[in-house]
């Protein structure tokens, strides 16, 4: 297809062999045989005149330290003509590349078709500190590629997703360029892995630092770049961020559901706004006939969230089934009664409920292979305040990376932009678990906007407690939430992944010990 | 006390000062303060003219790259005199070190009342390729420090327990010493962190390679070694394997639940094997008064199963309930029924039995605090032969390292050792999850010895399907075996944590995509 269009010259993203992060897999010598054959693969299928540039673990001959790079490899005609070796290895946050690979050693311009251009792979650029003044690293591939007069520069990357994170990056882009005065071209992977979302939204600057060719957003898309004309395909689109969350959580289900062999979801609805946003998405992403919704009510289930959820379920046009809990919750209470005989109910007889509609959504699960998605968001997993084994239950947690307050915003422009699915009084009443007659969030935790600003404090910025304080929020609420967010490190341990879209997500890229007595 | 034996120098191990590992603590600005404060304690309680030397992460000023190093500190009269940086810093299995601290730059030998000394910190000792042929680095420091003229070595570590380990541990460092022709002075750290385990085991050699002084295995110890004379405390304590297993387990047991505040625990006893060495390690580690067994049959569990459950409990003299189920479940199935009608049941319904008795587990765990401990063993575990949120269910896994052939292992030890606290017919039947009517182990699985030795090789020893193969075992139950335990990777990720006991434990050390679609 680039062949059509004239292309010398196609450029794949940073591990596009394998997938980006393949892990442990890298571990397997026969992942790095496979993964040199399925290149062998690639080489015979292109045409060959075509040169191609794309990313493979690259076996490292001889020497001490780790047996791979990460390496772009050139190839054309069936044989590889250059082998770049990445040099800065990112280990933090979601990044584990030091585990895995050896650091590459020296850039090299490469002079193809009348072309000189110098090749990075992600990270090799993080490293400028008038751009970049965070850069941890005292090697500069591009200073080095810039001194030996490449006339383009070209990045293949695997860059995560997070709100706001495509816009620094094309801007990021646009002034290392205009720095270094070269055009440049932005390879970035596009998909979702566990939870981590490749976004894709390759681009092309001139060396004025110019977006001049863009790509799709969280779609595959091919686009053509002339290098000596400085033009090419612009597939940009403009959205709003609710929307951008939208299709990043979309693109990280199927990607998840695909590689897993799922078909359908199946997920509880209360009446509440966490599981209809959950709805919402799910049916948005995989078509009505694809979502079944479970209603479950108990006796402390309101009328209101019965009539909600039903109501919401006819608006997408889903199939569900009511099953109430009772007569299950009253059996383990008997049961439970020669145990219990004596204490006063509390959390124990609330986390049942949960469990039971956990079991229920698993029975099906197991029944009929639908994949299970929890509902949870974020505050609520941050602060410990769902169940373990209960609604922590599913395979893939939607919407565990959005605050509450983000879950309303994105709930109501869904209704505006897609004809009001979510009945108007799951987003106007007060939030309830219903695990005890009159519960309300509110009654257990501080106000949505108090918490969610703390836990984007605390989390995402790693603010400590005084610095929290510091901006005004009341010392005993901080220190509250702040203790509830380390003791329900347990929890998060055994939740399901989901979909990453802050710059902290509550997942692999957040590791805490959980057992310690140290108190922060 | 050290003082008081006549000592001029006490030694404790790798971050002794936090704890190994922190993790992302390391990343809190107010973590490294915290620490430097303890330090700074630490110094004012040692007498004055007392050398100490304790690991600490130690805040690197200024430069590019991480912000902390992992240090030792020698201290006297109240002043740190010497900081040394660890410089080979390991990330592989459960380590990940270059993820938060800088390479040390070089090790020199400090001279201290009278004495030459060179200090290293664990790994980096584990980089001479005469002594260690699979070293990865380039650098050896041992060797270093030897050209500066160092009479001895002193190593402080943080090194995980597993079979095997302390032997090797100790014939490598007299390889080291002999080689090296110094003294070897090596501390350990002692302790269980949410499931890793460090044995302790310290000691000293003399320039022979002879080990003259030894501490205690799994608790903490102090031992005097004189370096002048070459003599010192011997701790040393022979048992066998199966001992040796059982007192790495409740270590890591006593400390998982004293760091997160547990007095008691609670646990299914199905009157199968792994539920009754679970009660048993349980028994031994906390006293019989601060364990709690739940039974809780189903119609498909034989009277056998409960007879077996309850004389182990009269034998250990644990409290247990009898909780039948089947109320519980008639109710799952009665509400599920409208969803299920036609479908014939499946392993679906055994899942709800398992469910049922995991939430039973944790709701009396919620009511009384008891931390709920689940009993399945790395065989089941490894190939998904258990249900999530069902016998997974748990805050610790206690024998989840163990294979089904090591816990009837140590079953006949603790039998033979400890008055006979296991019912013979436990041992003796065979295996059977009783979630159906005449189901076995054996019909669903291979034999165990083939299942463990297929484990082994392809989870600890990293063997792909041909060299197991090569082995001579079946070729279909080899490719069988392998591709349950990939197919199970998203059970582990939802399990509890457990003590490491193998030399690559389902846990934190493993870490593999949920979704891919290759099969390896």
């Amino acid at each position: 297809m680039a062949r059509e269009k004239g292309c010398g010259l196609t450029v794949f993203p940073e591990l596009s062999i394998c997938g980006y992060p393949p892990r442990d897999l890298l571990e397997h010598k026969k992942f790095i045989l496979d993964s040199e054959t399925a290149l062998e693969s690639l080489m015979e299928m292109v045409p060959r005149d075509m040169g191609v540039i794309c990313g493979i673990p690259y076996k490292r001959e001889g020497g001490q330290g780790k047996g791979i790079y990460n390496s772009a490899v050139l190839f054309e005609g069936g044989k590889i003509i250059h082998v770049f070796h990445k040099r800065l290895l990112p280990s933090y946050d979601i990044f584990d590349e030091t585990r895995y690979f050896e650091n590459g050693e020296k850039s090299e311009v490469i002079r193809y078709k009348g072309l000189s251009f110098g090749i990075t792979i992600c990270e090799d650029i993080w490293s400028d500190p008038d751009v970049f003044p965070l850069a941890t690293y005292s090697i500069n591939p591009l200073q080095e590629l810039s001194s030996q007069e490449a006339e383009l520069f070209i990045n293949i990357s695997a860059s995560p997703y997070e709100t706001g994170k495509p816009a620094f990056r094309k801007n990021f882009i646009s002034r290392l360029s205009a720095k270094y005065k070269r055009p440049f071209v932005y390879v970035n992977a596009v998909g979702g892995q566990d939870g981590i979302i490749f976004d894709g939204n390759s681009f092309a600057v001139t060396q004025d630092g110019i977006i001049i060719s863009h790509a799709r957003a969280f779609e595959e898309d091919m686009i053509v770049f002339d290098s000596s004309e400085l033009k090419g395909d612009l597939h940009t689109e403009i959205y709003p961020l609710e929307e951008e969350i939208i299709k990043a959580i979309r693109l990280s289900l199927l990607d998840y559901m695909r590689r897993c062999g799922f078909k359908k979801v199946v997920l509880g609805l209360s009446g509440g706004v966490d599981s209809a946003l959950t709805a919402c998405i799910s049916q948005m992403s995989l078509g009505k006939e694809n979502v079944l919704c479970i209603i479950m009510p108990s006796p402390y289930t309101s009328m209101e969230s019965i009539e909600d959820a039903t109501a919401l379920s006819r608006n997408l046009g889903i199939d569900f089934h009511i099953i109430p809990i009772t007569d299950t919750m009253e059996t383990y209470l008997n049961a439970l009664s020669p145990v219990f005989s004596g204490r006063k109910p509390d959390t124990t007889e609330e986390n049942i409920q949960a469990r039971i509609r956990g079991n229920l959504l698993m029975a099906i699960s197991n029944k009929f292979g639908h994949l299970v998605l929890s509902t949870g968001n974020k505050s609520e997993l941050a602060v410990g305040y769902c169940t373990l084994y209960g609604d922590l239950s599913g395979g893939f947690a939607l919407i565990s990376d959005l605050p509450k307050t983000m879950v309303y915003r994105i709930s109501r422009h869904i209704n505006a932009t897609y004809g009001n699915p979510i009945p108007e009084r799951i987003l106007t009443k007060a939030p309830s678990a219903e695990l005890r007659p009159d519960q309300k969030d509110q009654d257990d935790l501080p106000p949505y906007a108090v918490l969610d600003a703390v836990i984007e404090l605390y989390i995402e910025k790693s603010a400590s407690m005084d610095e929290i304080i510091s901006h005004g929020f009341d010392p005993e609420v901080v220190r509250r939430i702040i203790f509830m967010i380390n003791r329900s490190e347990y929890k998060r341990r055994q939740a399901p992944p989901g979909p990453r879209i802050t710059s902290k997500a509550l997942g692999c890229g957040r590791r805490y010990p959980l057992s310690h007595s140290y108190h922060f």
